[in-house]
């Protein structure tokens, strides 16, 4: 039987995130992996969690493991609001922060529309917006303002001359994945400024926001500009991935439309694990947690950090991010972080080539370091290899 | 500003569910609820949940609340793989069993590709397909098998001389919702050969199967022709709607592109939930309390026949179901159950209209009653106060 004439159009742009292509492949546990972008399994509070999760079951019953509300329960939602300094119909809850990037670009964009990104960007981004064939189109960051404000305002303009709309800028302004740096507040307005002028959106995809190691939180683009910002939140590096749970803050107008497609994506979201975040949100639980991971990460970072400094060829640079999981290594011109790839995880050390973070891959010479999943030791021994690896293959070239 | 011209095409063809707009608007608890697909809180057994969390952190630990396979956790997979008589490859775990429909969905139709649906048919997959822009055409079943498969080839054969594609007919064939019914073998032998002929797949979706009451199960249609069929399985019915699982049984060329599509809409299913569904059907407990949901269901299902038997006035007809959730009521030609929501609410007492099922909205007269939510008191006075109101209102007319 012939499938292939079955499929819709949409499927000849699926790609396949090569990353968990990855983990199809290895044992993370058997290998170094700074590869995904897994908290570490030290910081989810499992005897918290039991407890929580009993205490749900005795003050809801049923009610826990019954259909719920599309938009979240309300529990939740008003948790939510009130961290985030909103009102509870701002909220809508999705089945992880994936989730509401893909329903953001299902409301949003036609084909051919353009979206504009970061370049480089997160890879389950760019995944969703090529399954609904959008133009993405990749802007350069640059620390000098100027020249970053150029950048994007010709992708804009560049677009608008093709005749195309531009739908929205999907961004991560803080601890961006996979480079690891945070957008300055003059940055975010001068975004926002881009967006006004050219009438389009903002995604602003906040999922590292809250684990920041050093420095100044910087005010999110959501509040600086509500009506045109949709705001993407996570409970995955907060709490635990493994309860698929993050939400969105939006314009009642846009929130409206994505309550409707939910309905028809999933009806609602997780119904216990939801009262076990609200549970956990409002016991200060979830804060405590957190403020016990944010020690550990940062511990992590610094010690990659050092590593790094010690162990690196003089011809690699990296970033130094001030919260999040990632980092993101620059090799010289003419290194190939793909091909090089085999080598490492053979010899037993597993990363993300950076190539697949751009929109059009045509940047070769990068690899993006996680600093959260593995312990010290393995971090030691992982760095210390990959270090190795390199300096064989810049020295033989 | 103006969000109207930023909406993708595919936002227009949103609809909102009749069903949860009810849930936003009334306490369930406040009124004799007939209305929602709501399974017995009764069901729920809480004490073998909370044991059954409290040994999955003990078994798994973090990696309960880690990031998992897209595919879903392999103990999830080689448990429904038992359950359905095959190959953990063959499963997809999906994030409830809407999802499911939706994915198919999103993989098989591009705007104006026809869907061919029994009608009436299920209100989210008539969601899920118009907001992908299908064609949706209903197909009226017949008792009369010879009329039914005109019925359904004449639909295939209408859509081909239109110069459209039929990507696949969406079917309930055990204990339909809304109707109740369920297609006979040879039924499913003529749809699987019409789809054979003109070379379109089947979505089987299939969450009430094991809510068999009386009668013989039928071979589903997977199992006839697991090349051509797309099966939907769902927990919700089975163990509880809260968890937001299901699975998804079809060909490897079909599984792949949902795999991959599913990356970018949400990553992995919920892994603590998979867990915990995993132990329950691995120990045996899911089934023990199964056959105690069926004897339930089996004494409310009876309840109710006796009650529309006993109670309503003599022109109005319904079906009788052999399991499932729900029954479908006929009142005469003229009578408008949207129309008649209204007093029927303010009385206190809900049902959805049965034109909501209908693609084309043209059948007027039908309404469909859940028979599991309510306890047997409140469906006694529920169906009395409906019976007494279709009576002033049929004699009044």
């Amino acid at each position: 039987m012939n499938y292939n004439d079955k499929f819709s159009e949409d499927t000849g742009s699926f790609f396949r995130s090569p990353v968990r292509e990855i983990f199809k492949k290895v044992d993370l546990n058997a290998i170094y992996s700074f590869a995904g972008g897994y908290p570490s399994a030290d910081t989810f509070p499992l005897e918290e969690i039991r407890a929580a999760m009993s205490e749900v079951i005795d003050k809801y019953g049923g009610k826990a493991f019954q259909y719920g509300a599309t938009q979240g329960v309300p529990e939740l939602r008003e948790a939510v609001a009130r961290r985030c300094g909103t009102e509870p119909s701002m909220v809508q809850i999705t089945s992880s922060s994936q989730q509401g990037i893909d329903v953001c670009t299902r409301i949003l964009v036609d084909p051919g529309d353009v979206v504009l990104t970061s370049e480089p960007s997160y890879l389950g981004a760019l995944q969703s917006f090529r399954s609904y064939r959008a133009d993405v189109r990749g802007i350069s960051h640059s620390s000098d303002i100027d020249v970053y404000r150029r950048n994007v305002e010709e992708a804009a303009m560049s677009a608008v001359r093709e005749g195309k709309r531009v739908k929205f800028l999907y961004i991560i302004p803080d601890f961006q994945n996979p480079s690891g740096e945070t957008l300055t507040l003059e940055e975010r307005k001068m975004l926002i400024r881009i967006a006004e002028d050219h009438d389009f959106l903002i995604v602003e995809d906040a999922p590292y926001r809250e684990l920041r190691y050093s420095g100044e939180t910087v005010e999110s683009m959501y509040s600086l500009a509500p009506d045109r910002v949709i705001h993407l939140g996570s409970f995955s590096k907060i709490f635990a991935p493994g309860f698929r749970l993050g939400w969105i803050l939006a314009h009642p107008e846009i929130l409206d439309q994505i309550y409707v497609c939910k309905q028809s994506l999933d009806l609602c979201p997780p119904v216990f694990d939801q009262y076990v975040a609200a549970e956990f949100l409002d016991s200060g639980r979830l804060d405590a947690n957190l403020r016990k991971t944010i020690d550990l990460y940062r511990e992590k970072r610094d010690l990659m950090l050092s590593l790094l400094e010690e162990t690196m060829p003089g011809n690699v640079v990296w970033t130094r991010p001030e919260g999040g999981l990632f980092l993101f290594l620059t090799m010289p011109e003419g290194f190939d972080a793909v091909k090089f790839y085999d080598k490492a995880l053979s010899a037993g050390v597993a990363y993300v080539a950076g190539e697949f973070f751009y929109p059009q891959r045509n940047v070769k010479n990068t690899m993006r370091l996680n600093f959260s999943f593995m312990d010290r030791e393995r971090m030691n021994a992982g760095i210390r290899l990959l270090a190795a690896l390199l300096k064989e293959e810049l020295c033989a070239e």
